[in-house]
This record gives structure tokens, C-alpha cells and sequence, in this order.
């Protein structure tokens, strides 16, 4: 018997109270759960939209077993979490998805890439670093790509190294030094699976990357790729929730080589900005998906009803402040166009404040308003800094 | 400068705290609205989503003016609330939509048909009843249909009086009495207008209603109508709007007759159960196109994505009690299928408890699930009454 219907009104745990906590709870009201938020913000998105909020870290681990103690079921929208804490919770008998285990080589990604290479999934080739000593050795490898082991997402911790790289920026060590790989698209895909076994996948997305913020400015379902490279996109999606094991949904981000290679960049256990357009583009969102995939109910359908872009509505790219935003008018008329507000107190630079979509059944006219709604649309400051 | 605009973080306040209004406020998450309810019932679906839950009369006009007094913005999900409350707060700035003065005119079934003849607005043959002794002058026109002036929604308060009616039953004075019309089916449009003028229609709907119920047992969209059945549907909600000077959403339930004739039935000024569909199945759902509509945005395109219909999760037939849901991963496993549920604390006898959504590009294996879907879900209650 699956877990949703063991008990009623079941009490769903989130640790973290961000954008993707609050479109969780969109999608949790519609199956009447009971949503509780941990976050460390006390004006974090969730607050006021969670059935409970509660304010703590997310990284101690009596915090978030005390947080664990009282729901039936628990889950995250970012991974930088107590792992452990999450484990006990388990072993009392909650239902924790994603899998701990999972979580803690994921918040490593020197564990990560391992994984990839012991189980024969393509990924760029790479070394570990230990420190600054042991990426000296590497210099006859340039360019490359710096990661550090513990830094998040968003390409927090991650640095280019150039031909001409002189060994002298402050990195924070462990870490891995990754080939720089001639990239000709980013893509991602999301898929889900359920404890039953049942896995579905989304269609692909190409994601464009922005120049100074290094993180997704937009994205665009289904990419413009061969229909072979998104097969074998697809198909990696599938193999990596087979080798993890996977409960949960999980976003895959993948690099198309100018070779035509897919390789593996990184994964997220949880729902993912490259899967926003979803709620609007396609027969079941990536909220949806995931709450379906954690309550053990068989999944639904992922088809695109119509071709989606989502464009992220970034913070400010100099000012820090309290946002106001302008062009909501000019976007909104536009058919097909819809925002996402995450409430965000403060806009800081590149901030994601919000998105918005866009669906069009033509790509050309698609691709047009993904421009028209990029110039358009901004977040201001107010007495900013 | 349209009302979202002008200030940050609007306050939302909501006279009702039902499913309609839990809805809303899935909707109002992507503006990032603060939203404020109004509920008598302390156990209303409202309870916990909303940033706001406070308990108090609707009916009342101190209840509903101490309510409004921090709102930015005030409207409704049921039409039953005192309206000259909502008219001081008119007065003192805040926006309110519906038009209090529309509220007052929809509350009574008697002004509403005069509305509808006044305008030459096509609706069944009607005379006021102001008592019994009034009511036996109609003898000689039976069959007829009795409807109590003030006496609420779903069917409560309406009477089907036959060729051999005794006029010995307990019926609610005043009221009216309306010609009995030969109905071949019922349809639904629903349609918007914001304080720009701007008004879009959705689709039209039929609904089938419940034997015993007497509410809409399940919807599908489009019709199987004639297209210019369509059109003349489309073309009256559209009429009404501008005969009312409507801002906000108004939904229109008409009569199409045996003799093709579309007659308007009755109006509910706000989100409705004939477009719960239209969350999954169009462009923009009606609860977005509410907020669209009352915050002076632009209003959202309509059209059906795919095929959609609704069927009403209703209370068991009998017993009153604590329900739990029966048949969930069976319906769940069907494509295309979605649910919805209240999170009412108690199941009473055809109560909306929750709702299904059923997505096909076939109208052939659309109404196939229609079917299966209900006799595979029910409410059960435990230890009822």
C-alpha cells in the first residue's frame, strides 16, 4: 500500500524554504498534504504559504532531527542539509526521500564524479586536488575547470582555469580539476521514480547560460538537438536512477560536446530550475512528479503539451536592495506569457527572484518572445546598494 | 498604472475560505500576493494555506469591515457575504471586485431575472412569488420550477413543481417561478474583464449533472454542441459582462433546450465549479485569470491546451463523517488523469470534497475515463453516520 493512503492528512516535511519549497507546496495543496518548512531565512519564500514555518539551520544536526520528528515524511529542495540527521530520521521510521546516502555524494563532488567513473557514466575526465600543492601538477592540463568539493550550486565554487592560468587565485581546497570540454549545448533532464520502481522521464531542455552570471538566464523544451542526442540524454537519465538506486525526482545536467558527445555534469536530487517550464508546458509538473514519486503513486504522464521557455528573473546584476519590478504589463500581454513571483525580500546580484514562462506552439514566435520578455521585464532597487 | 503595480506585496483579502478559495491562493503563489481569509468555519480548506486565516462572519457587516481594513484588494469566493460591508470599504479606497452593487443584485434571484429581462437577455419565463397564496395563481402553468429568492447555490432552494403538484410543500418565500424548459443540455462559459475593459471567454462547457445530487457530477470541454451553439453561449457571457459593467470573473450557466434555444440560467460573479478544468486542461487557469482581472493585468489567452473534463468528488451518499479517499492510485494510474482534493475535515452527503481532472487529445477515450474514473474513486467515510 503506498504511503499516501496509509494515513490522512499526511505531514510532508521540507527542508528548505526557497522558490522550489513554495511551487512544492503549489502542487502539495492539490493531494491536501500538511507542509512544514525549515529554513534558516525568517523571510525566506515559504514563510506565511507553508502550513508550518519554522525558522533553523538545516545544516545541525539536532536542528533538523527535532524539525524531522513530528512528519511522516520528509524530503528537501537544496542538498546542503544534515545528511546524518536526515538518516536517523530514517532509521526511526520516517519515509526520507531523497535517500541520505544519496544526499551525502551528492553534497561531494569529488564523490559525484567518482560515481560516474566507477559506474562507466561519461562525464569529463578529471583529477582530484587536495590543495594547492597537488593542482600544481595539473598545469600541462590546462584549461580546466576548478571545483571545489562542498561549494553549492549555481556555479558557486566553480572556476575556469585559462591556458595562461597563474596558480594564484584563492580556491577553496578539496576540490577537482574537471578537462574543459568544448561545449556545444547545455542540456538537462529531469526524471522521476517512485519506491514501486516506476520511472519517468521529461522531455530534454536546452539551458542558456548567463555570460557575467554564470547560472541558467533561460532554457527552451524540447532543444534543438537530433532526436538521437535527446534519446541518449534520456537514456543516461534512465541508467543513473538504476545505479543510484533513486527515489525522488533527479535533474540531470548534461553537456552536448562540439564532438556530439553527452556527458554528465552534475546532478540535483530534488525538483530543478532547469524544470520550471513544466508546471505550465507539460501534462505533470516536476512538483508534481516528485510529490507523486515520494507518496509511492504511479507518475505522470511528462509529455510537452505545447513547446516551453522558462527565463529566470535575475536580482539586479550590481544593486543589492528591497525589488520592485517593471515591465509586468508589457510581458503579460504577451499570449502565452506567465510570472512566477518567489517573494524575495532582498534582491541581490543575479538573484533568482523569479520566472517567468512562455509556451507557443511555433518555435520561431517562442524564440522571439524569450527576447522580447528578457528586455522587457526587470528587477529594480530601491535605495540599493 | 494598473492596482499590482502600484504597490508591493499587495494584501489580498478573500471573503470564504472553501475550495475556491484555496485555489485562489495556489494562483495568487506566482504573484507573490499576501492573502487574507475570511471563514465562520474554523476547519474551512482555506486553514493553513492562507497567510492569513481568520474566523468570523461573513454575513455580518462589522465582521466583514474589521476583515477589510488592511486589505489593498477585496473579493469573494461565495456570494453570500454582506455587501454593504464590502461597499464602506469600497468607499474608503479599496479596491473590491465584484462590484458590491452586483453582489447585492446576484444574492437575489428575483433581481437577477428582472436583470436578465430588463436587458432582453434571453432566460425562462419567470413571475415573482411573494407567498403561497401568490404561488397558487400559477397553478394553471405547471410544470414550473420554484426558486427561493436568497437561498444559496447547488441546487438549495430550488424546486421542481410537477403537472400534479399539490402546493402542500415547504418552500421559502419570496421567490419565483420559473417556466420548466425542455433542456437538452446544461453549458457553462466563463468570462473575464478587467478595469481596463479587456474581456476574454474560455471555451464553453457542458455539465452533466448528479441524478440525486442535483450539482454538477462531472464537465467536459469543448461541448459536443454545434459550433454555433458555441458561439451564441460565448456571445451572451459576453453581453452580460458589458450589460453589468463586470470587472472580475463571472461564470454563466445557461440552458441549451430541445428546441436549440441557449437560455441564461443563473450567474455566480467569481471563480466557478465549471472551470476547475481549466487549471490543466487551458492557457490560463480561472484562478489566475481572477487575479489577472481584479489586479488590472493583462488577461491571459484561454484556449484548451487538449480536451479536458471534470468530475466532482461528492460526499457519500449517506453518511457524515471523517472521509478517507478510496481508489486514488487506481484513477492516478490512468494518463492524463489529476487530483484535486479540499481537505474538508468532514464528508456530508454530496458534498464537493474534492475534484478530478482528466486530460485526452481524444474525445472517444476522454469520456471512457470520465466513466472510469468514477467508479473507481470514493469517499469513504469512517464510523459515520
Amino acid at each position: 500500500m503506498n504511503h499516501f493512503l496509509q494515513k490522512n492528512k499526511l505531514k510532508l516535511g521540507v527542508l528548505g524554504g526557497g522558490q522550489l519549497g513554495k511551487m512544492l507546496i503549489q502542487a502539495a495543496i492539490d493531494f491536501d498534504l500538511h507542509v512544514k518548512v525549515l529554513d534558516p531565512n525568517p523571510e525566506a519564500p515559504c514563510r506565511g504559504t507553508a502550513h508550518e514555518f519554522h525558522v533553523g539551520s538545516l545544516q545541525d544536526e539536532a536542528s533538523v532531527l527535532s524539525f524531522g520528528e513530528d512528519c511522516d515524511i520528509l524530503t528537501i529542495e537544496i542538498e546542503h542539509v544534515n545528511a546524518q540527521a536526515l538518516e536517523k530520521l530514517q532509521q526511526m521510521g520516517k519515509w526520507v526521500y531523497p535517500d541520505p546516502k544519496i544526499l551525502g555524494m551528492v553534497q561531494d563532488k569529488r564523490q559525484q564524479k567518482a560515481f560516474y567513473a566507477k559506474n562507466q557514466l561519461p562525464t569529463a575526465a578529471f583529477w582530484l586536488v587536495d590543495d594547492s600543492d597537488q593542482l600544481l601538477n595539473f598545469q600541462h592540463k590546462l584549461p580546466l575547470v576548478y571545483k571545489s568539493a562542498y561549494a553549492g550550486y549555481d556555479g558557486k565554487g566553480v572556476k575556469v582555469l585559462p591556458n595562461d592560468f597563474k596558480f594564484d587565485a584563492p580556491l577553496s581546497f578539496p576540490g577537482l580539476v574537471e578537462k574543459k570540454v568544448e561545449i556545444d549545448k547545455e542540456l538537462a533532464v529531469i526524471i522521476a521514480r517512485n519506491p514501486s520502481g516506476e520511472t519517468v522521464a521529461y522531455p530534454p531542455v536546452e539551458m542558456v547560460f548567463h555570460p557575467e552570471g554564470n547560472l541558467v538566464e533561460y532554457l527552451i523544451s524540447p532543444p534543438d538537438v537530433e532526436e538521437a542526442i535527446e534519446t541518449k540524454a534520456n537514456s543516461l537519465a534512465f541508467q543513473l536512477v538504476e545505479k543510484l538506486n533513486f527515489v525522488g525526482l533527479l535533474a540531470v545536467e548534461m553537456f552536448l560536446t562540439k564532438k556530439g558527445e553527452v556527458l554528465i555534469n552534475e546532478i540535483a536530487p530534488r525538483p530543478h530550475n532547469s524544470g520550471h517550464h513544466t508546471i505550465r508546458a507539460n501534462l505533470t509538473s516536476q512538483f508534481e512528479q516528485h510529490l507523486r514519486a515520494i507518496l509511492d503513486l504511479p507518475l505522470g504522464k511528462t509529455e510537452l503539451l505545447v513547446q516551453g521557455a522558462m527565463v529566470n528573473i535575475l536580482g539586479h546584476p550590481e544593486k543589492s536592495g528591497s525589488p520592485t519590478y517593471k515591465g509586468l504589463e508589457k510581458i503579460l500581454k504577451i499570449p502565452g506569457v506567465y510570472i512566477h513571483l518567489y517573494g524575495k525580500a532582498q534582491s541581490r546580484p543575479y538573484r533568482k527572484m523569479g520566472h517567468i514562462t512562455i509556451l507557443d506552439k511555433e518555435r520561431q514566435t517562442l524564440v522571439e518572445k524569450i527576447h522580447l520578455v528578457k528586455n522587457a521585464f526587470q528587477v529594480e532597487v530601491e535605495n540599493g546598494r
